[in-house]
């Protein structure tokens, strides 16, 4: 990092916000865990339900769905709530989309019987990065779906394939660095948000230059940071759920 | 209390649950205060805004509104998220409407000045009682707000008149209790909420025989039990928000 | 009545406008009734369909529901019609779930077989408690549904269990008043919808502080004067349907 | 008309059904007309408005437009409410629409001023011609909207230019009849409403063949029945107005 | 034609604009064919599905349906998107329940088999009579789907009645013309829109007075124009389709 | 390309399919460009309105957005319409979000004025690849209606910084290839969207895997083929528009 560059939370480049996974946050949810990034917290509850969308019956398999929302007040002026205008914004069907294509990538549908889990990601405070939070943790919640599903003898094979997380990473001021916060990240030229599995190898990969553009050499800068938090926040998730690295 | 009723929590008919109201729960928030009513949690979130309703420009007053929620996996069972459904259903809008004129009797909006203060009551997890948790944790959320416009000297008058709380009432097998849980509110024959102000009297009444019908002296029974439980809230509150009695 | 208060129409406190109940106001509907309380005038069909919601099949029972509405120029000024808004609103909402709880107490759904009976409440004029007179009229309606049924052999045993009438009372100028029209009811302090049973007990009772609150004391005047009220409304329903008291 | 063809209500080929115009039907609209084609009774109601719409603004006229609705149970069986299904459907937007544009005829907009004129039209009982009703009926409401405009001094010149009336023709079973009712309705092969001026000028024109096609001299052995029926409304509109003919 | 009437496009009053019809227009749809009037280009596309709607189930029939939607810049001006504003308007859904009922009458929905059959129009290029294009090319595109429905054998016999094409005719600057282009469509006193058989019957007729009104033999010189422009766009029609005369 | 493997359209891995750009394919939009990446069709239409939208009125600047849509039957089988159904679909919000970011990153905002230019994107046909084609047409589009800006003297200096194109890259069948066709698509596991400057910098990279995961030298491969491809876009570009490279 340039010695003239300093970020406001005063982290360094590749270091990420505090990251906390609390599980059984919540008691009636099948996997309920908050997620914490920093200021940001998000609340990701795993529902499993008998029985699959239309359009998979028959097929033997399940389905892994996400939905996002933000509480009105989770953001620093208060933005109208989507139920009550009546439907959700182009921005959250986005984020929703994104983390449901991401936890399916740590499932092995056809193992998982005819069941869906959605796995609910609400933000209770956003401070940058909310849909990277929300995967980290809804894999979490998901396993203790999945858990569940094992426990109650719903299921007889295991269809967790692989820990997924995601982070966000960013050229702020003309340096990478890691993991945005809101001052950051509404001031950054680019933003890069990487969804990766437990091996290290990429599920997702979404950069836009919000202003300018952004080379190759930029890329392969913000995607060592991601790869380096990878590791980190599978740590946090193994820590959590109790497993042995 | 008839001996042979036990009620499922092993309260006392005229107990309360376990009452937490915890201040400053997020931060972006003028008021935000997480209450509990035992495991119904509610996040009761004031909002600040300058200017007011098209139909109330000009007249100068202010004015206070709610909106509820419920996070899909606040409940036993996933119910569909209401953005996602495209509106808010009767229930939700019936709640809110309810605490939004309760909350207006805590005020005087000719003192507010033309701002306008939203209460947004989301619940966390339920467990029977989340409108009457709603009204006492977002009166204390609006005393929140009213200090923070009376800090940035935005207001010079004091708006506030009086602390406002609720409790729900009912018959359970015949006998009446205070402050049902779900599986009491699931049972229960009648099911009555009362919004009181800080001098016992009353705001709202809202009672309902879900099965059968009720008598006059049934009522009467309930309204005791909830005038008194109105004295205990109204100490939790204060407690919340330091003032002495 | 204190000396002093006169009532915009003159009445005594404790009189009730002119009730008159037509049934086959229309010709297609299983029961039709026009409810007139004074200028408020509602049409309320009973509709007999075979079936019952989704979540009853299968149950063995059957079921009541409501549906309320506004011409859009009932009212003094013509508001937006809600077919057109593309949604109803939370008042409308809130009324119609009244009435379909009020109407659902007359009757033994366990009795009324695999059907659903629709009552529509449609106010082709108001001036004031639209939902107590289409909860009286709707009553009345229902029985004409259940005895079409009955009629047509579609069910053997009666279903219909009591009759239940609604009507308001309120404080206008500090003196308890029966049957609120509009002059009074944009004026009232309280105002307070009851509904009962045709042994005088009570099924809802909503009572709303408009300005200040309400004592228990003034609740108890206000459901004295409903409760005299209810006898009344009784002998009109038996007249209109021929029955003898 | 062959002697072999009997109408369902025995009326002769030209024959309307009873046309009744009943002027204040309800007391607050500026225009309030029950109109009654036999047993289809539709409500007209004309409100009064300050303001155009906001493409008309600052162009110096006034507007005329209409709404349509039925009661769920107008008809045989409930059809579900369109407020409660979120939309108007196809047929009454396209029935509404040609309500407007008809009436738009009775009006010079130039003279109106900047006032809007909205006719609701709501279909009570429905047995066939509804839409004819709502015009020949929403005319008689509109002219004492412009009555009281005139009367309350808010326009100075006469903006009503001419009577407007609407009435449906069909071939039925071989023959051209007028005025259909439902039972010849539904089982007729072409249908046509006219919309004709006092004068006998056609304003509107729209033939369907439900079945096959028509000739050219089907239609015109149509448009003759209609023309004379047009006489015949006149006198109606004429009669309920008290003007002379 | 008077002779001081010159159109803005300078046809004679009889005259068509320049009919073209491209078949195999896009390559997914069953029938595909982009019409043009003109400067009036639709794509109007068949598409064949198994099923018919649920009403329609059992009765041993198919069903035509049309749905119409313009670009946003098909017109002078942007137009909102209506899936963005999330309604059809009611212009629209009015013209695509005129193009549904026109190509009905084209098919024995008898030998249809149990397929629907729906017709796509889409205006790429607006200039006055979209709907009487979209007709005229609709029932070239449904020929094709009821070829191809034959050629896989999915139908034995064949469920094509005659067909149908449709043309606007207007009274412009008082003078009786055909096929209105945008600019004339716009100043036209009287619009009528005729729907026509091979045989020169009539399926619909939608005659509107924009100013003013219309006589009886406006009328009938109207017809006689659209009678004689049915020939010309059946020979059209044919030959797109390689159909001897 | 490994020698075993055979792409659907026998095209080299690198080789894009045939690009044709036709400038003002309809007549009334400023900007009318008809895109093709072989058999997949978009029309961009690109309006010009003066004004911005709220949240920008007084900024001194001008805005870009984009909206996109199908043709019901653009694909193999018909899909719902959207306006029909009521709301677009995430994928479509998805997309057009992604078409304005990257359409914004071509011009200078604060040179626009206070205009708006709306580029629709309407896909005739599809057979992959419909954003990238969408936004490579689309601002081909966007440079003719600044170009009528300039030419009708609404705006001075020139706000047009630097093309943008737009192209797919995929792993199909473990080979990383250029510019997936819809059987590619279907079947590949990696998907790669990129959206380049004129000088090969980087506006937008979204890659998803679709089966597995991706490696980051799989990246590195597919940015390759993209940065070629972007050159060859960027020459058709050019020349399309007459501009000398």
């Amino acid at each position: 990092m340039r010695p003239d560059v300093v970020r406001p939370s005063n982290r360094a480049a590749d270091q990420l916000r505090d990251i906390r996974l609390t599980r059984d946050y919540t008691r009636h949810a099948e996997g309920s865990v908050l997620v914490e990034f920093g200021d940001t917290k998000v609340l990701c509850n795993a529902s499993v339900e008998a029985g699959v969308p239309r359009w998979l019956r028959g097929k033997n398999q399940g389905w892994i769905t996400a939905e996002y929302g933000m509480l009105p007040r989770a953001t620093h002026s208060r933005s109208g709530r989507e139920a009550a205008r009546g439907q959700q914004g182009g921005r959250t069907l986005e984020i929703q989309r994104l983390i449901g294509r991401s936890l399916r990538a740590a499932v092995n549908l056809k193992k998982l019987g005819e069941f869906t889990i959605t796995v609910d990601c609400d933000v209770i405070q956003a401070d940058g990065g909310t849909r990277t939070a929300s995967i980290t943790g809804g894999c979490v919640a998901l396993v203790d779906a999945i858990r569940y599903l094992q426990r109650e003898k719903k299921i007889k094979s295991d269809p967790f394939k692989q820990m997924v997380s995601a982070v966000s990473v960013g050229i702020y001021k003309g340096v990478p660095v890691l993991d945005l916060d809101y001052p950051e990240d509404s001031k950054a030229d680019t933003d890069l948000n990487v969804v990766m599995t437990e091996g290290g190898e990429l599920i997702e990969v979404q950069g836009t230059a919000e202003a300018g553009a952004f080379s190759r050499s930029e890329l392969n800068a913000m995607l060592d940071l991601a790869e380096k938090a990878g590791s980190e926040l599978l740590e946090h998730q193994r820590e959590a759920l109790g497993i042995r690295g």
